[in-house]
């Protein structure tokens, strides 16, 4: 009798994702046929990142599991936030269950969240610049992360509520992070059938109160928000959000590719934006490259909003002589003679 | 004194987009300016689409303003989907009220509303064909919808809940049909200024109880949707939706561009797509590449979903000798010696 569907789906996701880990490792591997076993290079190390949740605790028995079998070693990492008293005994119990199932190396590490950003961006960053760290002092090939089509949905309808285009809408990567070391595999497994695996599997897990705490905006997202809307379009609408999601990164992909390609080509001899070649192109691709050039002299990318954008789109589509734009990070647009000038005031 | 913002709200939207008709009219007016004024063209017409309902009757308040400023004539016309007992009652009670407010011509024109689609669908194909008939009937230069930024937000959300891209995203346009012809002033306006300004001009206003039916999609999104996913997000949801409409509609049209401009690049001297030069593309120019080809062949647009498209597309980026793919409308795909066949089979 073969295993619950749930954990065939669970290991069907990471066995998939462990082969392209394999795949991408394989010139270092074959490298070395004539070489003795114990003189090769030891097997890619795989981590996986659990904070003892059903979603982490399913990747890290999945990946438990089926590393052995491809000759892949499988470490650990757990982050202790430090947001909640006993955080750091909640860690040590994380490490202990990713040991019992057979994981090594595995450690605990504290990070201090700051503030920037809001609380759920500053523990994120935290978070990853400790799994970095981690992933960097043990030279893992990869760092598995558990985020599933349900965080996905939810991922969207954040970015949707920025209102700013297709890149906003892409969700998480499958792959990302530096040289591709994050991975996410269970993308397109819904949470219900992590926790059902972990459940067949008598493993326990922890649910963080911070998920349903009223006050994060994506634990209201996830209890309130994406139900009503579910209620209100029918069943398919977290499928449907991480298809959008899928669907904005490949359309995302090209228009950044076409703006990069056709930036090169409205430039003048000395490098200035040249209005006339702006204005021919499609709107889309304007904006892409006027944004670009905004980053580019100075403006930082977060507080670059798309009514800046249009604003300077308006010095190519509008233009009745008006005069310099400021945009964030003191950066300064005017058009100049039919050249358009983005730089630092 | 001037008028009560909202008011003046509603007039300036409407304002502008007269401007717009009378600009492209310009031609035919200047053209005989020694004509003696009986002689000349009559004054281009444009018409409101008016239900009695709040948004499209400060719409017509707004028309019967702003027209004769412009030398415009302005015009009324509601649709009697003979849905509700009294429809037709109801129907003569708004051409009453658009005759009051001066507009004229003005008429009720009844249709039958079939079940194609849905609901919701088939009442919208029945109001469309209606309209464009009475347009035609009147010569009229345009057609004025009052949809607000909350219509255009709860129909990104309908579009997000397909999970078919951009363009499903891109929402309703400010101008579409035939030529243009329809007009939506009020895009970019919320539905509580359109209130605002019938309750402070007295203008007696019907709520259509199909808004508020929990049969209906959308208005389960108005009511219920919606207001969770501002409690969770925020109030500037409903404003990043409508943002999220036109930049997707702005990416979605570069998009088709560039698919166009290179599917006659990857056909061969025999018109057949070429496998090798899908494949250079980007995922997102070549799906749609797939998508068009597809509907070209006989595949109906709106059977022919993401999951479809994907399987074509493996017969580009993951060739292992699979089969030929059955597509909606009886069409078939199949690669056949570095060529992609799409064709009813």
């Amino acid at each position: 009798m073969g295993p619950h569907p749930a954990v065939a789906a669970i290991r069907l996701a990471v066995r998939r994702v462990l082969h392209d880990i394999l795949t991408e490792h394989t010139g270092t591997r074959d490298a070395s046929p004539g070489v003795p076993p114990h003189e090769r290079p030891p097997s890619p190390l795989v981590l996986v990142a659990c904070s003892g949740g059903a979603d982490s605790m399913a990747l890290a028995s999945a990946l438990a599991f089926e590393a052995p079998k491809l000759a892949l070693r499988a470490g650990g990492i757990t982050v202790d936030h430090g947001l909640q008293p006993g955080s750091d005994l909640r860690a040590e119990e994380v490490v202990l269950r990713l040991r019992e199932l057979g994981l090594d190396p595995v450690e605990s590490t504290a990070v201090t969240v700051g503030r920037e950003g809001g609380p759920e961006a500053a523990a994120r960053d935290a978070r990853y610049a400790a799994l970095d760290a981690a992933a960097e002092r043990h030279g893992a090939a990869a760092v598995l992360l558990g985020h599933t089509r349900d965080d996905q949905a939810e991922t969207v309808l954040l970015g949707l509520a920025r209102g700013s285009g297709v890149r906003s809408l892409s969700g998480m990567a499958a792959v990302s992070g530096a040289g591709g070391r994050y991975r996410r595999p269970f993308l397109e497994l819904d949470r219900q059938t992590a926790r059902k695996a972990c459940m067949v599997q008598s493993l326990p897990v922890w649910d963080d109160p911070h998920n349903a705490d009223p006050a994060y905006t994506r634990s209201r997202l996830r209890h309130e928000g994406l139900p009503a809307l579910e209620k209100a379009l029918g069943k398919g609408v977290v499928e449907a959000l991480a298809r959008t999601a899928q669907l904005s990164r490949d359309d995302a992909d090209a228009l950044d590719a076409w703006a990069r390609q056709a930036e090169a080509a409205v430039r003048d001899s000395a490098g200035l934006l040249e209005c006339a070649k702006l204005y021919a192109l499609p709107p889309a691709v304007r904006r892409r490259i006027l944004r670009r050039a905004a980053i580019e002299a100075g403006a930082p990318a977060g507080s670059l909003f798309a009514r800046h954008i249009e604003e300077v789109d308006r010095l190519i589509t509008g233009w009745r002589g008006q005069g310099a734009i400021n945009l964030p990070g003191k950066v300064v647009a005017q058009r100049q003679g039919g050249r358009l000038v983005i730089r630092q005031g």
